[in-house]
């Protein structure tokens, strides 16, 4: 995942130092728009509306509307971060770990049911359109893909997957499950989505633990629950 | 699935059929401009452009904007019925069914991955906005949720599925690994995706099968496929 947010910045110049706070109020405006409109939707028009400043006074801190959109899905970027990964990082490696990321996920979605998640809206939105914001969007999801592949593989080596698991074919399991969470939720307004793809997760979890009695007794961990 | 497919017209006179082709072919191009840029990226400008007609005549046509993407859609569920549903009907009832239905649906995805699905793509776009297009997107997708758990509970009623099988839970599961094949094969150009979709419904299905050997040996019906 690329992280946005950058190293501290104590010793900039005040008048930078004001022109980096109104940047950060600008994209978390922009970024509240782009959960409800869409990448796509986020126009300078409606956020200079929204902000009540003039649209040359927000092109004096964003060149072009894609180097907004660009710096929303950075902002997005390292939230999901700090929400989600981060706080899984401190788990123990191996099985505690990869379920606290799928439920800080959980989690991090069921919130976003209203407004929508920029990362599962966004695929769709560029799957084919070429260009900055396509790419940027494809590195974010092939990182996050990454991180939930370390953290099955580190499951394996622990002894609490089975190695024989195909770990790839996991994360694609596992994310179509958030993906179906998402639309089921937003579509079609059910109420059961987060319990269904938590009990599919655990299903999941459950068939690739390892066969013999003496791996799975010996490190403890219980079943049916993922 | 709501089927747009009229009744024969016969009877109908050269003028008012000549007027229904017309329409028709505009609804195909329509088609493809939807599939390309999404059913809100479909303008009656642009397509008049395509089609080498005024916008006074395709008005003529179509009232508004709406009318014309609430075409689109329709077409779009009928023909989704006639490549994936109908064809599954002529199969036994019970799993070989069920295998037909998910094997079309692939197929038909396998195919869109260039182009797109309208199913799929309009979920995103119109999970939010108000309107007879989110009205009917939801009729068409809980249409064909309903076809599948009807396709389910039928091989739970023959025996082939075990009837303690949570069927929604199994729709919800089957559904996701179609939006995860759609997002990796178009957002990430994966060249796995239908193998790892299929490979997980084999899974599902078999982990769904009745777990008495009696039973699934009395049906020949064999494991470790769909």
């Amino acid at each position: 995942m690329p992280n946005a947010a950058g190293p501290g910045s104590g010793a900039a110049a005040p008048a930078l130092r004001k022109g980096q706070t109104t940047r950060a109020a600008i994209v978390e405006a922009a970024l509240a728009v782009a959960r409800r409109d869409g990448l796509e939707g986020l126009t300078i028009g409606a956020l200079a509306e929204r902000l009540q400043m003039s649209k040359s006074g927000l092109f004096a801190h964003f060149g072009s509307r894609e180097e907004l959109q660009l710096a929303v899905l950075n902002r997005y970027a390292a939230r999901f971060v700090d929400v989600v990964l981060r706080p899984a990082l401190a788990r123990p490696r191996g099985l505690p770990r990869l379920r606290a990321l799928l439920e800080n996920w959980l989690g991090q979605l069921a919130e976003e049911i209203e407004a929508g998640c920029i990362l599962i809206a966004g695929a769709c939105e560029y799957d084919d359109r070429p260009g900055a914001l396509h790419d940027t969007l494809v590195s974010v999801v092939e990182g996050w893909k990454g991180e939930l592949l370390r953290a099955i593989q580190a499951a394996q080596d622990e002894g609490h997957l089975d190695r024989r698991a195909d770990a790839d074919q996991m994360v694609f399991e596992i994310y179509g499950l958030m993906l179906m969470l998402h639309q089921d939720a937003r579509l079609l307004r059910s109420s059961h989505s987060v319990q269904r793809a938590r009990r599919a997760l655990a299903r999941l979890i459950e068939s690739a633990r390892p066969r013999t009695p003496g791996a799975r007794a010996g490190r403890g961990l219980r079943r049916a629950q993922y």
